[in-house]
C-alpha cells in the first residue's frame, strides 16, 4: 500500500535514522534497453514521492555509454524528473583525477560518451581509462590499450566501475568488469576503479549531500557494487528485485542485504511508513 | 662453440641426468607473425643437431590459431624437420576430454583451428571452450560465450592455455588469457586450463617420452607458462631471449629459470657438450 507523501527529513530504517537516499538508475528507475530503456513499474511514481518527501536524493550511477546530460535526457523522455546536479557518473569524478594528478588518458571508453571528456588532453597517454565501450570492446581496441600500457614505464589503468554484467533488452550482456580483469591480467597492473564500488566515489555523493554515511540507504540491482559497496561505505544497502537482480543474488556468498525489495516503488512505501517526522 | 653432434642418449645438465628435451615452438623455433612468421636464427640447424643427439625430443605448444597438420607445414616451409606426430597443441587433447566427458562445447576459437574439433558434438552446448581466437574476440562473441555459461546449471569452462601476450610481427597482442579471466570474472566459474602450463598436459606428453619430469627439460620463451610450468611438474626449465621475452622476464617475483639462453642453438651448444655417452 502506497502512504500518502508528508514532508519529512528523517525516516526510520534498518534501526537507523535515514536523511538521504542515493539510488542507482539502471535496473532501478528503468530497465536498460538499446533505445533508452523502460521506466521500470511504478518508479516514476514511486521518485515522485520519493523526492518530494524532504529526504536527500542523489543518483549514483556507473553508466558510461553516454554523457551525462544525455542519461538526464532520456530519464526525463521516460518521465522522471530529475536534476542533473543530482546525478552522479564516473567520468566527471575521472576528470577531476587527470586534472588532479595532470594525466593525459587512452581512451577505451564508449563513443557516445566522449563529450564528457571534452578539454581533457589526450595527446602522448601517460595512462589508459577503460569503461563500458560494448562494440568497441574489439580485439584490436584491447590490444591498443594493452600496447599502451605495456609501453608506460609506470603503468596507470583506471576503470570506470568493474560491473560484471548488466540487462540490456532483456539479455545478460558483459559490462566494464571483465575487460578491465582482462588488462589486469594481461599487465599485472591493478586498476584503480572510479565509480561505484569505490568508496572515494562513494564518499563524493555523501559529501554532497551533507550526510553521514549511517544516515543514508543506497538502493541499486547489483548485490555486489551498489549493496556491498555501499555496506563497506557504512551505509544501508537494499537490493531490488528488478534489473539484473538474479534469484541466487538473495544468497549471496559475500553481501546480505539490509533488505531486498520487489522494486523500487515498495522501497519507498516502506521508507515513507517510517516518517518520523 | 658449436658442439659436433653424437648419438647421445643422456646429457648432464642443472646436476641432472637429461634423456629428453620439450621445446616450445613460437618464440623457440620461430618468431610469430601473420605470415607465418620467421625462423629465428640457428635454429634450424641447432633443432637437426638436437634431433640427431638421440635424445627424446617433443614440441609441445599453445598454438590454437591453425591446425596442428597447419602449423607442421608452416615449420617445414620455414626449413624445419618435424614429425607432427612429436607436436603437442592443446586442441587435440581438448578433444580427448570432450569424448571422455560427454561434452559438447560452444567455441571461441580461432576460424583457422576449427578442422581439429571436426568429428565433435556441438549442437546444444554444455560447456565452452576459449582458444586464441585474435580478432574473433568481439564483445558479440564474448557475450555469446558468457551467455552461454550463465544459462548452464553447471557451467563448465576450457581454456586453451593461459598465456598473456604474445609477439607478432614485432608486436605484443593479447593471447586466450585475458579473455579467459574476462570470462571467469563475468561468471565466477573457474577455467580448466587444456595446454600448458596444466600439469595434466605436460604428464600427457612425458607419458608419450616414456620419461620421468626429472629427465627432462622443457625450453620456452614464456617464463610462466614454459619455464614456471615445467618446473612445478619437476621438469628443468629454461628461458630464451626471443619470442615475447622481455629483460624484466630475468627477474621475475615467482619464476627462477634453471637457465637463461640467448636462443635455442646456445641451448643446444650447451647441452650437447655435456653428453654423457
Amino acid at each position: 500500500m502506497a502512504t500518502r507523501t508528508r514532508s519529512i527529513s528523517v525516516a526510520s530504517l534498518f534501526g537507523r535514522k535515514i536523511k538521504g537516499v542515493i539510488l542507482d538508475i539502471t535496473g532501478v528507475l528503468k530497465e536498460g534497453g538499446s533505445n533508452g530503456g523502460t521506466a521500470v513499474a511504478n518508479s516514476i511514481e514511486a521518485l515522485n514521492r520519493l523526492q518530494d518527501s524532504g529526504l536527500a536524493i542523489r543518483f549514483c550511477t556507473n553508466e558510461t555509454t553516454v554523457t551525462r546530460s544525455t542519461l538526464v535526457d532520456i530519464l526525463r523522455k521516460l518521465g522522471f524528473t530529475i536534476d542533473e546536479k543530482k546525478v552522479f557518473p564516473p567520468i566527471p569524478a575521472m576528470c577531476c583525477i587527470l586534472r588532479e594528478r595532470n594525466l593525459r588518458p587512452h581512451l577505451l571508453v564508449h563513443p557516445d560518451a566522449l563529450p564528457d571528456f571534452d578539454g581533457i588532453d589526450q595527446t602522448d597517454p601517460n595512462c589508459v581509462i577503460i569503461g563500458d565501450a560494448t562494440h568497441q570492446f574489439s580485439y584490436e581496441n584491447m590490444n591498443k590499450a594493452f600496447q599502451c600500457l605495456m609501453k608506460l614505464e609506470k603503468p596507470i589503468l583506471f576503470a570506470l566501475g568493474k560491473g560484471k554484467y548488466y540487462q540490456e533488452d532483456g539479455e545478460l550482456v558483459l559490462d566494464v568488469g571483465p575487460f578491465l580483469k582482462a588488462l589486469e591480467y594481461a599487465t599485472d597492473v591493478r586498476a584503480e576503479i572510479v565509480g561505484k564500488p569505490s568508496p572515494s566515489f562513494y564518499k563524493t555523493v555523501l559529501l554532497d549531500m551533507g550526510l553521514d554515511p549511517s544516515e543514508v540507504v543506497m538502493v541499486g540491482d547489483d548485490i555486489v557494487g551498489d549493496v556491498g559497496g555501499a555496506q563497506s561505505c557504512g551505509m544501508a544497502g537494499v537490493l531490488v528485485r528488478t534489473g539484473k537482480f538474479r534469484k541466487q543474488d538473495e544468497n549471496h556468498p559475500d553481501v546480505k542485504p539490509d533488505a531486498i525489495m520487489d522494486n523500487l516503488a515498495q522501497f519507498v512505501d516502506k521508507l515513507l511508513s517510517h516518517a518520523l517526522s
